[in-house]
């Protein structure tokens, strides 16, 4: 079989890049995810591209060069925009035939012309030289709740008489976010100020957060939208994702445990998001589908609206999530990050597409570039909490850093690191590249 | 003293547009609300635009034939833009210096030239000939909790045991709601469907919402914003508000009582949020500025970073506001609509400044044109309930309309319209015009 009649995903595919090929990248042939850069020199307009090796590809110049003369005109067109959005909002098919196309520039073996090489070389980049800038504009931030651990977990200490409540196991608790606080990993956050309330003063004080922590979960934009009051069928609501991204839900535990009630998460959560840059397409992810959470006996099944065989069956998805620390001092003493954490996305109750179906289910309209992410992925496990809020059982059980210092929640220049990627015997490992953020002293 | 050298404000002041000095115009030459427009053929581009008695000003237009040279650069090319974001992103002054210029082009005795007056002429066209759109691109809608008479009546009906929490009287309680599905009065509501569960069932059940309500509320749009982690003093709070408008916060009772726990309403509000599409300028309603909500004898002093002497003593803003509704079976009897509550914003717990500071005060950023709102705006009297849900105590006590029919919740076909104007002696009335929306049936 030549190389120009496999599948993208394939895992006998290689890159004439090098680097691609390398078993531990996170950007093989296989995974092509989509971002949005910028030259370091701060020159010249950003512009979409895709992550392979070592290297970034810009698809505008793609475009331009005559490269994507083959796909459709609204694909191309899509190719020379700012943002992700508009190649977005044309659907998973697009974003297939796009990805087809590249795949097929960047492989090995494939009967391209030397020209076509020669003009692909010339628009490659080294990824360390660029800016890689958030991957789309975010109309809307959605943050479910997905999984059942973490919701155990933080009601046993937010609500000991009343850990999970009894909506839990039927509705996808989402709630919305803040967008305009959603910064590119990399991009450092902030200590929030805000009022909290110590359990036996009888007043709140304002002052920095003592309890500032992350969230380690899993985002996904919406692709092609639906119209307000067009809600969107179980079964096609995959076709609504455009691709995965890691997310960092910073979070004022102090703040949060004084003003969620009743209407929820506010201040404690929307002085920033931290995002991954690289959009991994469902497209690439298609091997790691496993089936959707097994519910424990006793469990209600999902109502019919939220419940089809196919989602039950490859719904889930076998992502592997790593967060780790880093205190100033690790790095003066050029001591690795510690791993705090490791989860699968695949212990969430709800897949993507119950959350999406969820969403529009009362007609509420989806746009294309609208970000939702799980909630804090958390397994069953101590080693797999996706929070130090979990981790520390709110401070009572500290963790311990190489250096001896202790960790109940985050402190000035820690850093924290996400990674996520999926692997499986007979097929290539996709990685997402690292979501990171590091701690910046309070304002005075 | 002649008109040229009146403040915008003076009651003095007159309109050579004749409908604009009907002392029952929302829209006198002290008014010049802000809008968006485009011709009902929908042709062309939106312009943005001001109301002026039965008319609107084209401000594209006005840039275009010169009418606004003596303004700056900036403020002309925020004239030509699509949405009043560059007009809002542009500060306070920006506005002020643009209405003041607006008022001496449409005011009786402004020693302007015959040729600007004919210009004028050609840029205004009869309000019933335009379509008005969102004013603003809305990147994140905040939606508050500000009215401590609705927290008190909402809390008796969903925690009989504990109706106002302990944050209340401390935190500006607010969360985010969803910006896509924010529409335009005159925009029909389609009925949602959505999860809800009856007190003795088992589990809940899908289907369309038997508790759909409005919520009574004035929004204020974000003028200059600030940066991400650069919180907002109380004190320059104002200088961060472009204008007001009203909003109708449709919502889902029964989704929303199954659904809100533990993370705030979601499914139960996202469908639809209507809002007024004239923006009233804070400089418009600078003589109807009042103290702020005078607080009970016991209730703690507000912390310093949302206590200020000048929004203490004047960050209240006496605005009446009144709900009516009618059914089909009215309309088709041609009865007019039954008034079912007549408010006030200056019941508002929280200023309007004390909102923005505390959203702010983690370092979040606001952007020109995002939206916050109120929350529902209830009095102490039985008729100044700004929802359903409290008038009718959650089904208990339904209202008679005139046809003889009754209404615990909103009925298909039936339509909600709000008005909102300031009145005092020895000022003009200042309007907000309407925002009304009717209720479709559910979608099959």
């Amino acid at each position: 079989m030549n190389s120009h009649e496999m599948h993208p995903n394939d895992p006998r595919l290689h890159s004439w890049i090098d680097s691609a090929n390398d078993p531990k990248s996170d950007f093989p042939i296989q995974n092509l995810p989509f971002g949005v850069f910028r030259h370091v020199s701060g020159h010249g307009q950003p512009a979409i591209c895709v992550a392979i090796g070592d290297r970034i590809l810009d698809l505008r110049g793609c475009q331009q060069d005559g490269l994507l003369d083959d796909l459709a005109p609204a694909i191309q067109e899509a190719c020379t925009a700012l943002s992700l959005n508009a190649l977005m909002a044309l659907g998973r098919g697009a974003a297939t035939a796009l990805r087809v196309r590249l795949s097929g520039l960047l492989r090995i073996g494939q009967p391209t012309t030397r020209e076509n090489h020669r003009k692909v070389e010339q628009l490659l980049t080294a990824a360390d030289e660029v800016m890689l800038l958030p991957p789309a504009v975010i109309g809307d931030y959605t943050d479910f709740y997905a999984s059942v651990h973490h919701a155990t977990n933080v009601g046993k200490l937010f609500r000991p008489d009343n850990p999970l409540l009894p909506n839990y196991k039927y509705v996808p608790i989402g709630y919305h976010g803040r967008a305009s606080s959603i910064v590119v990993s990399g991009t450092p956050v902030r200590r929030p100020g805000g009022q909290s309330k110590i359990a036996d003063a009888t007043a709140p004080l304002f002052g920095p957060s003592n309890s500032l922590d992350y969230e380690l979960e899993v985002g996904f934009f919406v692709g092609r939208g639906n119209k307000l009051g067009h809600p969107i069928s179980i079964d096609r609501a995959s076709e609504h994702i455009f691709g995965l991204c890691l997310v960092n839900d910073w979070s004022a535990r102090d703040l949060q445990a004084w003003e969620y009630q009743p209407l929820g998460p506010f201040v404690g959560k929307n002085f920033a998001t931290t995002i991954s840059p690289w959009v991994v397409t469902l497209d690439a992810l298609e091997p790691f589908r496993v089936p959707a959470f097994q519910r424990a006996e006793g469990d209600p099944t999902p109502l019919p609206y939220i419940n089809s065989r196919e989602d039950q069956a490859l719904g889930g998805l076998d992502l592997i999530l790593e967060a780790s620390l880093s205190s100033q001092a690790m790095r003066d003493r050029a001591i690795a990050p510690l791993r705090v954490s490791r989860g699968n996305m695949r212990d969430l109750y709800w897949t993507m597409a119950q959350m999406v179906t969820h969403h529009a289910s009362n007609g509420c309209n989806l746009r294309a570039g609208d970000l939702m992410a799980s909630g804090t992925i958390s397994g069953s496990t101590a080693d797999s909490l996706g929070s130090l809020l979990e981790i520390s059982r709110r401070g009572a059980s500290p963790i311990q850093l190489p250096t001896g210092e202790t960790r109940s929640f985050l402190e000035d220049g820690d850093e924290v690191i996400f990674e996520g990627w999926c692997e499986r015997e007979g097929h290539t490992r996709i990685g997402f590249g690292g979501c990171r953020g590091s701690v910046l002293p309070a304002r005075k």
